[in-house]
């Protein structure tokens, strides 16, 4: 077995994309496990929009220290254990880092959770669709309040959080259209998830395009990208509508700080509502059940973008700003 | 008994402050009142924020005409009636528009509410606690559910909403701060109205003493003005915290359109909602009711600025935006 623990250190804040350097690949020995710890291998990573807010500063989670593994939640399988809770075999998520092999102590304040095996089920789904995305759309939902026949519109739609939210409206009945940056995209979420309608935003005459797609107006927002789309879709929104604030990814990248003109939100009464996956942890299983139920019966589907290689990590971080993943995006370790 | 009506038209949108010559005096003859018309003398002129929104475009209310009567609240007393509903005497109050008389029609699309003579109680107060002001502070602090102990902070806070709106935080139990323009106006808030604390943003040291006066964050911001006040403000708030959304005067006359850094609401989990007094036509006899105990048991004090002369109102318009008045500002015909 090997003895080398290959893991990607913060350098630098990144400007813009991340550069070569920002985030630095080393080696450091694996330690010998004291009593009351369990090593972890790393099977999968979870490549998330929020890892470049992590990198920027502090925001909801304090900054990632320069100096230290570049934070990242991720699927690992327990290969050694003198842990209380934890056998060989057993399988968990929570944040791993990036890198190799994490040690899982009993004795730090780390937050992991136990994952069944599910037959037939790939073990990514606990990152996507059973994991940060899923959970993401079902509480953002619930904050969005969708109603029978009221229209919903999401940004990042092609996304994995997007996704599961625009079918989530079908299946609240609501009319959904999603905006995302490729013909492609846009193909699979009427062909393959339902959704009524789907706007490429790279087209010049999409705004058009949307304002078609929306007859009787927008009542919902799920808004992931903030500047120019936002800013589009607020124009579009009927009085009264309400705004689930997930992400604000143009921003994240750009000098675009996810303004918006607070003049709409007040002349159309609008209810913007920020919100943060961590808020709802203790009903992260009532989610999940309900989530699964969905998949199983068919009525929610997934898609995952595969990248392979730890090393690849950084690359598959500037994928989500270019718009370079569909569905799920994760690193295979 | 005069035949003249004086009316203010609207000749020009106004760029930044009402100008000369955007507002015009034009004098008609009165008509003879036909079947079914009350001819109603204008007595008190509500001057509010919101009309300088109304001059400039449409919002939630149509822009007023080009060449039409300016819109505004007024208080007015029926001189003569042919009208089913009003005898000469009675006292209304509803859109009156600037200028000297009104005609009332059985048949028009008008919405006049008559208002009872209350002993030792001066009329104005239709205009003001009892009037546009007391209900927005009304149905704004009903959004921004404020609980015990909390801190509420409110812009223009010397105005005629938000010095009613930090009383209401006093009633709720609130530790209230407001937010004024000069030393006058914040000293009436603290030893007159109770505010906790008061801090004049011409000061060049406020915002340091607006984090001082709010040692456990904000809960609760109550909003009038928008801009850098409202970015300084939502820098200060707790997590989960509350904007009520009800005026951005700090955009109305110049660019400052309202902007607002929305990655401050997503990191906190803030929840922004607009809300528009015309939403709540159905519970102002409730409002009004719990206002006018409020004021009887001393635990609401309004204070009025009136200004005399018809063609006094666009000065008196630009004076919200100038910070020349203090409490509810009022022209007297």
């Amino acid at each position: 077995m090997t003895t080398v623990n290959r893991q990607l250190i913060l350098r630098a804040r990144p400007k813009g994309l991340i550069a070569s350097g920002d985030l630095q690949l080393a080696e450091s020995p694996l330690p010998e496990l004291k009593g009351g710890q369990a090593l972890a291998r790393v099977k999968y990573l979870s490549i998330d929009p929020t890892m470049r807010v992590w990198m920027a500063g502090d925001s909801y989670l304090p900054a990632v220290v320069i100096g230290e593994v570049m934070r990242a939640f991720g699927f690992a399988e327990i290969v050694e254990s003198r842990h209380p809770d934890y056998k060989k075999g057993d399988r968990v998520t929570g944040f791993t880092g990036l890198q190799d092999y994490i040690v899982l102590d009993a004795s730090a304040s780390q937050s992991f959770q136990k994952v069944p095996k599910i037959p037939f089920v790939s073990d990514t789904v606990f990152l996507g669709l059973l994991g940060i995305n899923g959970l993401t759309a079902f509480f953002g939902m619930e904050i969005a309040q969708p109603k029978k026949d009221e229209t919903l519109v999401v940004s990042a739609a092609a996304g994995a959080t997007g996704s599961i939210v625009g079918q989530i409206g079908k299946i609240r009945g609501c009319r959904v259209v999603g905006i995302a940056g490729t013909d492609d995209k846009c193909n699979w979420l009427t062909k393959d998830l339902g959704f009524d309608a789907a706007i490429n935003y790279k087209h010049p005459d999409w705004k058009a395009k949307l304002a078609a797609a929306v007859p009787n107006g927008i009542d919902i927002d799920f808004e992931n990208v903030g500047g120019e789309i936002m800013n589009t879709v607020l124009g579009l929104m009927n009085l009264h509508g309400r705004v689930a604030l997930c992400g604000l990814i143009s921003g994240y990248t750009t000098e675009d700080r996810g303004v918006a003109s607070l003049e709409t939100v007040l002349v159309k009464r609008l209810r913007v509502e920020g919100f943060i996956l961590l808020d709802h942890v203790s009903r992260f299983m009532d989610a999940a059940t309900q989530l699964g139920q969905w998949k199983m019966f068919g009525k929610i589907k997934d898609r995952e973008t595969i990248v392979e290689g730890l090393e690849k990590a950084p690359d598959a971080i500037n994928m989500l700003f270019t718009g370079g993943n569909t569905g799920k995006l994760i690193v295979k370790v």
